[in-house]
């Protein structure tokens, strides 16, 4: 019988984390590729632009002028998926049709005053203002919120609107989906091994090392082993830390630069503006955020589409919609590749 | 205290077949797009193009050469993702670690001798030929694999390589990840509620009218109450029906005839060759076929991304990726959009 090589022969992997399975068909790489190419991305865009709701006093939707701001700006999303007020769809008649209600709020964050610069651009201690404020808008909306969900949607691929520098927070009155899954697999895995499950994890990789890209005194980043996006990363701090408020100024310092080194890489790897979807995951806040939550470890994912090149993404369409998310080389590869990446961003490099 | 109204005020409902949710803000639709156009559809296909692989006549990358077929026409993919002999990862060392073997065939069925038509501009009869040929391979699959699962990628931006009317077969050693969510939730219910829930479930819907957008003497097609993308259907058969091979001759007639209705909707909803990966769900096959399977109803869904025109989609992004789906009108809204449609296709309209 043939042994096992997992670069070579298919198989699935499970994600004990949001308890799903993956399949791995490393063969298929070698399939040529003539379906859609992305449109080339913006390569100039204006440090200032007055129409640009984003920038520092320009006009938004709603009539606010924003401030001449020169580090990181918080305010109302114009076009919120969450209102603070709506009223309840009332108790389900039926068990199949079962609605709840939302409440909540939704913020836009810029990163930077200029709109020509991306995290992976900025300097360290721009991007330690950053999370700060990440830290800071979790406090402030988890007062209230049992969920406050961080994501950054970076690039036209990712539905992102605006190439001003930004990400999002949108906090909700219920846990979503993802969260109540994270919470059952962290929960029963802390009952099951008395640790938790990302803790543990994270030791495991640093003994294993094929899958990790980065390590600093704080903080790792590698490729999850039941990773579905073809260079999908996952940022653990070393320590027990359940909610971002809880880093230390050193942690924050630490996490500034592993997150530079970590964006410099993904530019790199097809010298390209790297586009992703990316987010923090916590513990749980609001009013039950003294309850016992030690079975969480916070954690960030970096979910980014490019498969081949700049033009060439991974589509997750009809088998990964229908049964099951694919992949076409391994994690393994995927940490190989982004390891040996420079930590220059190309682009600086040239200057 | 306001009266809710779902197409007013947000809320999450509950999908009990794969046990998930979905955040529902109806009012978002107000907000202004600047994201990413998707680039306009070729607009002339050649009918015959003697390199395109899936074309009568045409030699495939592996070198062999298709006959001249005029019906449909089945073959083995020649990139699988699944191959029949790969060797097993072996048993895991950690429970965060775990893998196992995956063994497959992936086939390409085309639906038609001609590159320059898709579905609904295909007649009844040549529909009724791809119902049994769906039938067919599922029987033949069937008999080794547990999950034969059927999907058309339809359209560049879902990730479709070629422009020939064609889907995809990938049957598989193990049951997918959503196979096995709605067996879980088909399973449960049944026990509880003693029958089966997609019939339940579509008598329901029968009564409540509102997501309802086709009907014929076998078939119902309706927006589910718990859709994800904009204009998500659901096809059911009205009788308990648990594989495509059940499937009786009129019941297939009618089907081809209820599937160029909704089709032929769907293009006319943007003037557009309408994009979406679908894929047909029965009861699992291989060696347990004969089990009790009858908590099952065959059914297929259809996930579209078109949002408000031919080039603006819906992206599932950031807070979709990392949080929870997110739609931005009801599922009541687009039933209602789309049982107002012409079931005359805009193109033979103007011919
Ligand atoms: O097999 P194709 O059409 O080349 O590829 C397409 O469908 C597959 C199955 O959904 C996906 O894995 C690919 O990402 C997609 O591009
Ligand atoms: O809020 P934006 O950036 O306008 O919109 C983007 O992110 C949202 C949250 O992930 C998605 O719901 C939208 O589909 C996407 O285009």
């Amino acid at each position: 019988a043939t042994t096992f090589r997992a670069s070579e022969h298919q198989h699935i992997r499970y994600n004990p984390l949001q308890d799903e399975w993956v399949l791995v068909s490393a063969h298929r790489m070698k399939r040529p590729w003539q379906g859609q190419v992305e449109p080339p991305l913006l390569t100039t865009v204006p440090r200032h632009d007055p129409h640009n709701p984003l920038c520092p006093g320009a006009t938004r939707a709603n009539g606010e002028v924003n401030p001449h701001y020169e580090g990181t700006f918080l305010f109302d999303n114009d076009f919120p998926a969450l209102q603070p007020d709506a009223p309840s769809p009332g108790p389900s008649d039926h068990p199949l049709f079962q609605a709840e209600a939302a409440r909540g709020v939704c913020k836009v964050m810029c990163f930077h005053p200029w709109s020509d610069v991306t995290l992976p651009l900025m300097s360290v201690p721009e991007i330690r203002a950053v999370v700060d404020a990440w830290a800071s808008v979790t406090e402030e909306l988890g007062a209230q919120y049992p969920w406050v969900q961080i994501f950054e949607n970076k690039g036209a691929m990712m539905g992102c609107s605006n190439p001003h520098p930004h990400c999002q927070v949108w906090a909700s009155s219920f846990l979503p989906d993802v969260a109540q899954r994270e919470e059952r697999s962290q929960r029963a895995y802390q009952s099951q091994h008395g640790e938790p499950l990302l803790m543990e994890y994270g030791r495991q990789e640093l003994l294993r090392k094929e899958r990790l890209v980065l390590t600093s005194e704080h903080w790792l980043v590698l490729v999850p082993f039941w990773a579905v996006w073809p260079f999908q990363t996952l940022l653990l701090p070393r320590r027990h830390v359940r909610r971002l408020p809880e880093l230390t100024p050193s942690e924050r310092d630490d996490l500034a630069s592993i997150m530079k080194k970590l964006l410099t890489k993904y530019d790199n790897l097809f010298e390209t503006s790297f586009p992703y979807s990316m987010g923090w995951h916590g513990a749980p806040t609001g009013s039950e955020a003294g309850a016992d939550w030690d079975h969480w470890q916070l954690h960030a994912h970096y979910y980014p589409p490019l498969l081949r090149s700049a033009t060439v993404r991974k589509f997750m369409v009809g088998y990964e919609m229908l049964a099951q998310a694919q992949r076409d080389f391994t994690p393994e590869q995927a940490a190989e590749r982004l390891r040996a990446l420079p930590e220059v961003h190309y682009r600086l490099g040239q200057e």
